[in-house]
């Protein structure tokens, strides 16, 4: 059972990015991103006001740069050559004076290194100066997408721990569906089916198994239930369910730092005839993005595929989005479906395909399925059923 | 009962904001921070791709910018004259671009305006140019800690609601240490105590509370179980419990966007000789917190006097990070209990104090109290047990 990415792909990730630095002629690699981080070395740690980053020369060691608190953490890491601690932030002596100094000893002081960002940034409390400031001599090159670019395309393994994820988002889908019932709050239904599908995973995935930065299984309704799941990013609002309700739904998993996406919208009761048309139009969208999500076309076709059924029933005013996302170590990421991107598909992206549907007054009409991208079209990674005769639970 | 901050209290932050940015002969101010739109209007919502910001000018509305599937919600905010909106991103025109043009035909294509970045930034697939590569005749004044400073001192109406979040995160701990036992999992005990905790906080605050950004409440341990507990931020490993180990928790909730900080080391069966030993060392330490806390000393000088305990028992070996950070709306905020934060500490501040011991092949020594800087010393927000026998669980 394969929870995680192998140290072996961990590796070849960082030589396909020292190729891409040594063609620019620059010295190595730095990041202050966590996520760049894990997605290089595998290791996933609990981003603060401290100070973290890794650094990856096209000769000699590499380097991960954390508090000393993290150093028996680090050390449990897959991939790292070595590991250099700093006592604290804010400290007697500023993080980014020790990783200076750090720079200076390993000839990398006059160094030219491709960066995502020149600093690190950090809401909680982090301040402090660019590393070009301390070390003058330094010369770094911004390139904020690097990374983000190499993670468009998704590797045999990373899709595998996205249908892992999948797997145990629809068990939390399931039991969500099946603790529906009018009266009750979206809090407890979400609640019970998310602990319930976590405990299963975690049993069946066994004790190496480790959510990487996410959470276990989880599924619920961020709000979005009756009249209140017209808005698409609504948030919790502990709704209680009624007869007649639209409920919009959310469930994943993450698996090895992989998630998912699967959203279904229900009906608590038999739907009136407008929220069964509503829905219907919502279907077809979804299938008209189905049929034209190939490689080889710009990301931009697949939007303006389903918005022209938006145009064909006269519904633009309940448009509220662009048609998805891709998604892997984020939960939203590059590229997009919108008209406004011109990103080619490749085989081995994977997306949500999510059209929405919003009519104030009524209610939220959106599924979303997770699909990669094949050599000829898409193929389903989530697989709970869509049909609106399999989500009418009884009130 | 109050769950959220007054629309009045909202209003005076804003008015407190712009007289800052008047005594700088500046127009006014622009923020593309999430949290910041939130602490200035109340306005929470799901970040994603997809730029936000908030601009108040010194005379004249201010809006909000948002993307199109907000608007509804955004009409939902307590404190806000407009709400302006772009399709989506990236969308057929960038967000950007509607943003100048907005600026433009409210007459401040050409103002001054003090910022906390220059752009929105966003690991989500977020790409755009800084509004002034858009408006070349747009003045921006970088104060990236303008508003982070305000929350510096919390005012009676914060305080009250993170006294609120201790007593659900009290709950949680609770019924976390009473489901504690030999042969059960962090997850399993985690789960069961933070959902009971959470129903049973919806259920008394009523169907006003939000959790605003964050959960209900929670309890667990991050992995801290067994010597595990030694890493001072492990992650979940879904941990069995066995007699002997330490198990260091963590517990909280969030009410009206605000959350408090508790944690205790607790050991499942009678401690040994050791665990004791490091234990008293431990509280030795928080006492020396508590009792050094007081406005009008630097906050360095928390945590140097709690570093002389360290020297005192011939253990820094042992040490991993400062006694304390502020907190509020983010988990962890400036200023810091650390030997290298001169801030002076003042009335209303609000902190952890948790200085920690971290024994590799032991555990980890520590508890979190959330408190709050009073006129002439400190008050307690967490009220949790904090002796040795009251956090011993039968093995």
């Amino acid at each position: 059972m394969k929870l995680k990415i192998s140290p072996k792909e961990l590796e070849e990730r960082q030589t396909t990015l020292l190729k891409k630095v040594a063609e620019r002629d620059m010295d190595g690699f730095i990041s202050f991103s966590t996520l760049s981080v894990f997605y290089l070395t595998g290791f996933h740690f609990i981003p603060t006001e401290r100070p973290a980053c890794l650094v990856i020369p096209t000769e000699g060691p590499s380097f991960l740069f954390v508090p000393h608190l993290e150093i028996e953490h680090a050390e449990t890491a897959d991939v790292l050559d070595d590991i250099v601690t700093y006592p604290e932030y804010p400290g007697k002596s500023h993080p980014m004076e020790v990783l200076a100094e750090e720079l200076r000893e390993r000839g990398l002081g006059e160094a030219h290194l491709m960066a995502e960002s020149p600093a690190y940034g950090s809401a909680m409390g982090y301040a402090g100066p660019r590393i070009t400031e301390l070390l003058p001599d330094l010369e770094l090159t911004l390139e904020p997408k690097i990374i983000e670019k190499m993670r468009f395309i998704k590797s045999p393994a990373e899709i595998e721990l996205i249908r892992e994820s999948a797997r145990w988002g629809n068990l939390a889908h399931t039991l969500l569906q099946e603790y529906c019932a009018s009266g009750r709050t979206e809090n407890e239904v979400s609640m019970r089916a998310s602990s319930e599908a976590t405990m299963v995973m975690m049993k069946t995935l066994g004790p190496e198994f480790r959510p990487q930065g996410r959470t276990g299984a989880a599924a619920g309704f961020r709000g979005q239930i009756g009249v209140n799941s017209a808005l698409p990013h609504a948030v919790n609002i502990n709704a209680v369910m009624k007869p007649g309700d639209n409920l919009v739904t959310g469930a994943g998993s993450g698996v090895g730092g992989y998630g998912s996406e699967l959203e279904r919208t229900m009906f608590l009761g038999e739907p009136s005839r407008d929220q069964r048309k509503y829905f219907e139009y919502m279907m077809e969208m979804m299938q008209v993005a189905f049929d034209t999500i190939r490689p080889g076309i710009p990301c931009s076709e697949v939007d303006r595929a389903v918005q022209e059924v938006y145009h064909k029933y006269d519904i633009m005013d309940t448009w509220r989005h662009h048609t998805g996302h891709a998604l892997g170590l984020l939960g939203h990421e590059a590229p997009f479906f919108d008209i406004g991107d011109e990103t080619m598909i490749e085989e081995g992206m994977v997306f949500s395909v999510e059209p929405g549907i919003y009519v104030p007054g009524l209610g939220g009409f959106r599924h979303s399925d997770t699909i990669v991208v094949t050599s000829d079209g898409m193929d389903f990674i989530t697989y709970y059923p869509m049909e609106i005769e399999d989500l009418i639970i009884d009130a």
